[in-house]
């Protein structure tokens, strides 16, 4: 661990150097990282150089999935790792042409444990709950809650249908962490995504 | 993992001694395996006598819901362990009253990656995935696939409504997991318990 919070110190001077601000995005599987990342590329990235890391334990399918747009985008197999760690990010960095991009995306491998341990050298912690996981989450998967500077609810267009109370949920956000901004949306109907953007635009002009 | 493995095959041996069938039910959080042992122990359990343990970070709230039916339930709360490991099992099962008791249900953390590489001394290993996870999910995680006795494809009353394709599920399924029974259901609609309760009377009169 002390490894990898000095390479995350390190990772996290070289973004300041280059004026980017980096999140960590981390959630279950399935929770809608990718789709919200493609939406996020291919909207807020058109005025705002963006560019992603993307991890998964095997495919480049998601680096294929947000290759469509003009940011560059990097992925990382982690084999049997359930997590990222600040080396694999730096290694994928490396590859990436970050002159001019102003935020840098790095998508975990989907889990809501074992990534809450490393730091990666990230600015920003998000951590994004389904509406299709249920509300209970946040009680029982502390760590990570109390991570996280931004708790993102998302396929709030379904939670209808999935039975899935928001309020409840957010309220049980903000007793396990009480320091995140909570936004609600849905990547597929773009509900909640102009708040999600003006978020994001906050975190550039703070650089 | 050794010593992990030496408990497995006691706890393995204690389960047949008792006449005892072992399910592992693994999944990402969220994809239902809390409430398809509720409505498992309120049916099927109505009949065949079963106990069940079940394993998160914090709280018992899983336990409690549990808690309603006949069936003996023991919680374990890992405080950050991303699984369940043999040990833990033992312990829980030292609590349980397991006379006449014939299946025996292993809740473990919500989480994809890391339960792979634990045995626990279970007969059968079943992997949920819920249609709000993705068609994708068995490509990007193979290792837990690839360990799986059963799949369960959950949610499926709302794949509709949230564009998930079960056929393509189950295709991508079976490239990983060649070895696994697969079946659709729905802990909510009902759709698919029949088959769900016939696997378990199967196990049952197997040992």
């Amino acid at each position: 661990m002390d490894g990898n919070d000095r390479q995350a110190a390190r990772n996290r001077g070289r973004f300041r150097d280059l004026g980017l601000t980096a999140l960590n995005l981390v959630s279950s599987p399935g929770a809608g990282k990718t789709a919200l990342l493609e939406r996020t590329l291919a909207e807020f990235g058109r005025d705002t150089p963006c560019a992603a890391v993307v991890g998964d334990l095997a495919t480049d399918r998601d680096a294929r999935r947000l290759g469509r747009w003009k940011a560059p985008v990097a992925q990382i197999t982690t084999g049997s790792a359930c997590h990222l760690d600040a080396f694999m990010v730096a290694h994928a960095v490396d590859r990436l042409d970050l002159a001019g991009a102003r935020l840098l995306f790095i998508e975990n491998v989907g889990n809501l444990v074992c990534p809450a341990a490393f730091d990666l050298g990230e600015s920003v912690r998000v951590v994004l709950l389904s509406a299709a996981e249920g509300e209970d989450k946040p009680l029982k998967y502390p760590p990570i809650f109390k991570s996280a500077d931004v708790v993102l609810l998302t396929k709030i267009d379904v939670a209808g249908v999935l039975g899935f109370d928001v309020e409840e949920a957010a309220e049980n956000v903000r007793r396990m962490a009480p320091q995140a901004r909570i936004v609600r949306l849905s990547a597929r109907s773009g509900a909640g995504l102009d708040q999600w953007y003006y978020l994001l635009g906050a975190m550039v002009r703070r650089e």
